[in-house]
């Protein structure tokens, strides 16, 4: 997507690879909004170390970095000896794997990379096998993305208010993003329309990353407090609501997104504000029985007790040259604690519809369609 | 209610006299819930600006604190001269209700000790009358509160877990509060429960005010995330919600209260959760017709673009001896706006009962019941 560096609109992925200088392009994202930098990974080890330290996050982003760093591992061994170079590889696999050890898209994008590297002869021929591999995966990513895009562009009619919650924008996928896909294709169709990120306490990525994507692309928008949302649907000024997935049950439609998230689909069912979710294939999970039997993660409490931001940043620039340091303020009560649950389960009777890379379907339609979503009895 | 001061708890009232001194004392609201200091104005001019600088906040308190203001200015008359005395009645009157302009309870304060003050004769009597009155009106406040408190406690059984939004708690009054008092009745009693404290971005009162007050009274509290509840009702872990008001409309039973409120009542309803709203009858408004017609405050966008708090407060001692200093980060994007809605209207159907210091009513009753809810025609 387009982010405007020194004056100048430029398009960048959140992953890309430079294969002159053996590099993965990382966007920084622990600076974003306040300072946009691409980094270069000057190896694997600083491949999997820059999604440890969550330089980068997201699915599919993650996903994406594994694989090019996988790519960018084996393209840096010297020799001919085909065993040394597969001792090689099992290195840098083991390494990048245990960079994220719960995420499960890294796994999958390496073991395909590894499929495809295996009708190579050679070390030559399995190193380009590897990189067009990892090429492959990143641009199947935007493909999938965009498909969510055009999907769900026509639910985002000329003068349409939408909601959206936390960031599943392009900054967590190689590029456009799940429930931002809809929202870059309408603009890209000319439609004029209006966004309310919610700021997504306590991590605040609606009011940093999304509001920061939407600024760069000139889509008009606004932050409200998570508080605010009931009030606009009350008052009529919200005509949809789009958010992204972080695991969704194909054999009961319930959707385990970022923590408010069912709170927004309720609101939604009650003001019959349609409620869409946008996901990538690869986040159903066709195994799991309940929403009840997904594990909810119960994060640090200093995340809800206090902020993290820039001091004095009000008027500051886009580009961050003018910008104070970034500090965590406390902010409640010194001698309270915090609960922190990370995740919500919103049931299937609050969704309008899952928008994914081959349709719309209905929340309770996807075990029945599972196999046009990939879905494999492996 | 109890503040523990260098490791010794001891009671305070949020506002109070010191006739010896002819002082009002209040409570720094400002300054938590970082450090606790009572400040004392020399004169009503400074009583004023406490009021105006949000010193003391809350509709009872700001009552309270006008009350007072003007007896300490009524006391500072030096002579006999009846004449000279009224005209600086008139005077200190303008003075304190110019402080906040748009509350109306300093405005029904002061008139109310004006009547008293008419019985006296002489100087000294009116000034001794007006130390009265205003006396009155803060223990009144005292009583209502603690009314609410009783009529309140019994919804508060062993092992319930309550939720309250923002803070309607003893600061917002002379002690007690009116959303907390069913609280401190229960605490009273001998019951032991769990109270989870909104967050309420995006002024955060309810991790800063009324988790403190519950730490000071060593009850059993957790802050969360404005977006966890949904899923704590969800998973069965709230049995109550308790708030306070703004504004109650005595015709229909509608809410106004801070941002936020509305979806607490939409997502209790949804889970057959008793929902209650704490009121002193000095909020019910007996003439609106509709909460369409509740003019809704449009607040600064830099309360939801950022935060206030402490530098490097995590781990800081109660009464602020180690503290950082207090500043305002920027936390989202900063080249977006927000919108900053400060209250929202909750519907009567949406609400179990209204708890006041006569009783707990179906919001729907209030009109039923309202002359012993002290409604009057004029």
């Amino acid at each position: 997507m387009k982010v405007t560096v020194g004056g100048r609109a430029r398009n960048f992925r959140t992953v890309a690879f430079d294969a002159s200088n053996n590099s993965v392009l990382l966007i920084e994202q622990r600076l974003l909004p306040h300072r946009f930098e691409i980094i270069a990974t000057k190896n694997f080890q600083e491949t999997a170390h820059a999604i440890t330290n969550m330089i980068v996050r997201g699915a599919g982003a993650i996903g994406a970095t594994a694989a090019y760093g996988l790519a960018q591992g084996v393209r840096a061994f010297r020799g001919s000896d085909l065993e040394k170079f597969t001792q090689h590889i099992t290195k840098v696999y083991h390494v990048l794997k245990s960079a994220r050890p719960t995420a499960v898209d890294p796994v999958n994008a390496m073991n395909a990379m590894l499929r495809v590297m295996g009708s190579g002869q050679s070390v030559a021929e399995k190193q380009a096998l590897a990189l067009a591999a990892a090429e492959e995966f990143a641009n199947e990513d935007v493909r999938h993305c965009r498909a969510i895009g055009e999907f769900g562009a026509h639910l985002i009619q000329q003068n349409v208010r939408v909601l959206t919650h936390c960031n599943a924008g392009w900054l967590a996928f190689v590029d456009v993003g799940s429930a931002t896909a809809p929202v870059y294709a309408a603009q890209a169709r000319g439609v004029k329309f209006h966004v309310f990120c919610d700021e997504t306490r306590p991590r605040s990525q609606g009011a940093t990353l999304t509001a920061w994507e939407l600024a760069q692309q000139k889509i008009s928008h606004e932050i409200i407090a998570d508080n605010a949302a009931g009030h606009l649907m009350q008052r009529g000024e919200i005509d949809l609501v789009i958010v992204g997935s972080d695991r969704t049950l194909g054999r009961t439609g319930e959707v385990a997104n970022k923590i408010g998230t069912y709170t927004k689909a309720v609101l939604a069912k009650r003001h019959k504000i349609p409620f869409y979710v946008a996901i990538p294939l690869s986040t159903i999970d066709w195994h799991l029985k309940s929403g009840l039997e997904i594990p909810i993660e119960e994060r640090h409490g200093d995340e809800v007790l206090g902020a993290w931001g820039i001091e004095g940043g009000s008027k500051s620039s886009a580009e961050g040259s003018k910008l104070g340091r970034r500090t965590f303020v406390r902010v409640a009560n010194p001698t309270s604690r915090a609960r922190n649950p990370g995740f919500d389960v919103t049931p299937a009777e609050l969704i309008t519809g899952i928008i994914t890379p081959v349709g719309i379907f209905k929340p309770r339609d996807l075990w029945k369609k599972r196999v046009a979503l990939g879905f494999s009895e492996k």
